[in-house]
């Protein structure tokens, strides 16, 4: 139930609102006319011709030719998102990678690098210096195409606090209390707007968005990079707990007394399901030197397990039978505590995928207390080791779809 | 941001949105007028009091009498919550007892018994004889006094299906699919709306709208009664899951090879904190007569153990010890995916909370990876044994907040 609540707003403020909403609607389906704007939202056809004719003055709306539809009288001019000129910037700083993805406001990507870095073992100086570096060269490369920035998200495998610029803890990059939003924002030139986020949080929301299970709205998305993480979407909203470190599903106690885990603790889930244990149980003649190439990501290190178990190894493959059993343990105490839709599985985990997913959801309905493990599914995502950079474009061009007067007129 | 959605809406519905929003006004707080009524919800003066009159008609709004507000010039009538004519009632039915609680629209208790029962080696229909009978006694006395019962909400330790009758699964009770909710509704006439919910989902709501946290909006629930439930609030939102089945804590997997769970799994953290464990640890050679006695609550079967901690018996504290180290443990695992605000403690808990509270806060923190937990506090109920009840009862009455017309006018 909507309460109707009639709240005082400037002529301003309810034009931006109406502005919002408008874009909004064009950002969701295509096939829009300014007819079925007015009547989706209420609002009379005077009133969106106006609304509509600012957000093409703003370049975020374009008329894509008529359409004559039999039953509807004359054809209709169908109005399409652009956005062309309007770019958001997601980087992802991972223990072994720092990424950059660029994409204009229809989600059309600009610009896309992977650099390799050892946050693990090189002081953090040495991390910033390549995110500083990537992050540059992508806003120099999309403000050479666009004339609008609208703002810039970083993605990290730790927790952030509420302010959205500081890392609180990053186990596995050995970072405390790093003001890395700042850093960043100070090294575009001070004038954007930077945000930080957990990695796994901005992942679950590019899924949540763009993926192939978009929409759904009790959707679990884990990350299987260095550790473990977690991005939690309830009644399609994310969670985020009380000060922004909610999600880590990495660090639930799984077992007593385990192997020690990149926080210090004994017992995590990701002691059993990361990429650590993984290469130690299906290659442990290759875990010691794969473990050494700190400069090389999940992607490549999962590759000799994936050589091995497509050669029918039995220890590959009994190696990737334990990943799998932890895997659906865990999943199981998600389901019973989220009863969602689908996990999508992202990270390293998408490359094991063909040979975990199997017993990792026999497994996960036979711990999970619900029939049938509630409906749950277990899917490998279609977006792959970019989507926490994806997710932070996404994320950061929210921005202009609350209010899109933020991008300047073509006239002003 | 609100996105301003003008949608059609016949006038019929606009009034009984608008007598919500009046209705739900006057509960969250006392001292409202019609003044201030009109001043917070932008609504004008002449169709405040209009609506007023409608809800004081229906006898869900009373006049107090004036007061004088130097500043407002001349005096106001302060308005308040009535509905003492109007009654929901909750009902609890656990392994062994059945509970049934009614109050009036402004909270007022009008009616509580408890009975036991020994739903889990008797037949399911003695436990619903039980039940009707308890439900039949509140409903003769409610009516009595009230015009209108407005609903049921009956609470189960186990998952209930989305059409809110039907028990899927309730492992400490052997329930598989009993639709108890239909069987309920006839039992009172057939012309009562009955729901079935989840208890610990019951408690969660009573702890955020009447408990000593009410309002916060991250709060997580855990109830020890035979078994361990949780319920959790997410964004000032129950979570439910897709089918329902959210908040099964109990059986999260927290140690490989455990002991055999109500479930019959191995592994959930219910075998570590609920009251059998704990009996076993904490009086030993009292256990097995405790157990037997299936028609004793868990408040009483944990009498023993607290006598003995409180005359410092070794065995009694140690056996405490280790339900709070474990206890620390699960909460640390739902810290690390929620980071909620608070956990409120509920049923047996409660009791045994002066001996296990500061070992397992103590406990979370260490295992929490956010620093200090987050911020977590862990506290004991101040609703007790009838939360679940409690938490039926403001279910049910929810249906008049959202629509007051359904209590019918004086006249009609």
């Amino acid at each position: 139930v909507t309460a109707i609540r009639l709240q005082p707003a400037d002529h301003a403020g309810v034009r931006r609102n109406n502005l919002s909403l408008v874009l909004r609607l064009l950002h969701e389906g295509p096939g829009q006319s300014r007819a079925s704007v007015a009547a989706e939202t209420g609002l009379n056809k005077a009133t969106v011709s106006s609304l509509v004719a600012e957000l093409i003055d703003r370049g975020l709306v374009r008329e894509l030719g008529t359409v004559d539809r039999r039953r509807l009288g004359r054809p209709a001019t169908v109005l399409e998102l652009d956005g062309r000129g309007v770019a958001s910037l997601g980087i992802e700083l991972n223990v072994d990678f720092v990424t950059a993805l660029a994409t204009d406001l229809g989600g059309r990507t600009l610009f896309q690098r992977t650099r390799a870095i050892d946050a693990a073992s090189r002081p953090p100086k040495r991390s910033l210096a390549t995110l500083v570096s990537v992050a540059k060269e992508a806003h120099k490369e999309v403000t050479s195409r666009c004339t609008t920035i609208v703002g810039v998200t970083l993605a990290i495998p730790g927790l952030v606090d509420a302010s959205g610029r500081t890392v609180t803890i990053a186990p596995n990059l050995h970072w405390h209390d790093i003001n890395v939003g700042d850093r960043l924002a100070e090294a575009l030139g001070g004038e954007l707007a930077v945000t930080v986020d957990n990695d796994a949080n901005l992942g679950a929301l590019a899924e949540y968005r763009v993926g192939e299970f978009a929409g759904t709205p009790n959707l679990v998305y884990i990350a299987g990079q260095t550790g473990v993480g977690g991005g939690l979407i309830v009644g399609g909203r994310l969670v985020r707990g009380a000060a922004g470190f909610a999600g880590e599903v990495g660090h639930m106690h799984v077992v007593d007394n385990g192997s020690e885990c990149g926080c210090g603790r004994r017992g995590c889930w990701e002691t059993l399901v990361g990429l650590r244990q993984l290469l130690r149980d299906a290659v442990p003649d290759l875990a010691a030197e794969l473990e050494s190439h700190r400069d090389k990501g999940p992607e490549a290190k999962v590759g000799p397990v994936i050589e091995r178990a497509t050669a029918k190894d039995p220890v590959a493959l009994e190696g990737l039978r334990q990943n799998a059993r932890w895997l659906g343990i865990g999943l199981a105490t998600l389901v019973n505590i989220f009863n969602p839709q689908v996990v999508v599985l992202g990270g390293f985990f998408r490359d094991i995928g063909p040979w975990v997913l199997p017993l990792a959801e026999q497994t996960m309905r036979e711990y999970a207390i619900a029939p049938d493990a509630g409906g749950c599914r277990v899917v490998c995502s279609s977006l792959g080791f970019s989507a926490a950079a994806l997710g932070g474009a996404i994320f950061a061009a929210e921005r202009v779809f609350d209010d899109p007067t933020f991008v300047p007129a073509a006239g002003g």
